[in-house]
């Protein structure tokens, strides 16, 4: 059974949310609070202005998606292995310097319910 | 606006969910279904079975986690341009052969609701 969990970041820095190495120190600090490691990764700006990263780590994946223009971010973690979701999204919400966040998680059972 | 469609497939053919180069054709076949294009991609082949495929589109990302000794996938698509969804899972759904589908849609907003 895997869970995931997508949390939408609200007033976020703008110069946060264009600043790739950042964002990529964020989301090492996430990834080794749940325990996990980072496979493999990408950082990818996009014109004029958002950045998308993404991880393949060791129980499944993160990703962050900025609109910088909005000081929003669209965070997701999909994870096979055992995590808190409230501190995770505490921690975040501090990183970011969030005024206001969404979550939902998600179950993705592999056998059909 | 982006919109995240979730979609676990079962009954899924149990070597296909093991073999990265299949699970990449039918991911380059389902991005350009939605008139995306593949920007970063990875395949990561897990010990002793699964994979994880995933990679980083013009509108945001797509990504397929499998549990082949179930005959499960779970396939993401984070997406800020517009699909059908109806027809997405349908072609998925037979990509994979899976004889039962779930799927889920979540909106994913820049702006709090």
């Amino acid at each position: 059974m895997a869970r995931q969990l997508m949390v939408d970041l609200y007033g976020c820095d703008e110069a946060l949310l264009n600043n790739g190495e950042e964002l990529q120190k964020i989301a090492h600090a996430m990834i080794e609070s749940i325990g996990a490691k980072v496979l493999e990764e990408h950082i990818r700006k996009f014109s004029p202005i958002g950045i998308t990263y993404f991880a393949v780590i060791s129980t499944s994946h993160f990703s962050i998606h900025t609109w910088p223009e909005n000081g929003y971010a669209a965070v997701d973690l999909f994870s096979c292995g055992d995590f808190n979701e409230d501190e995770f999204v505490e921690t975040l919400k501090q990183a970011f310097s969030a005024t206001d966040e969404k979550t939902q998680l998600i179950e993705r059972s592999e056998v059909l319910k």
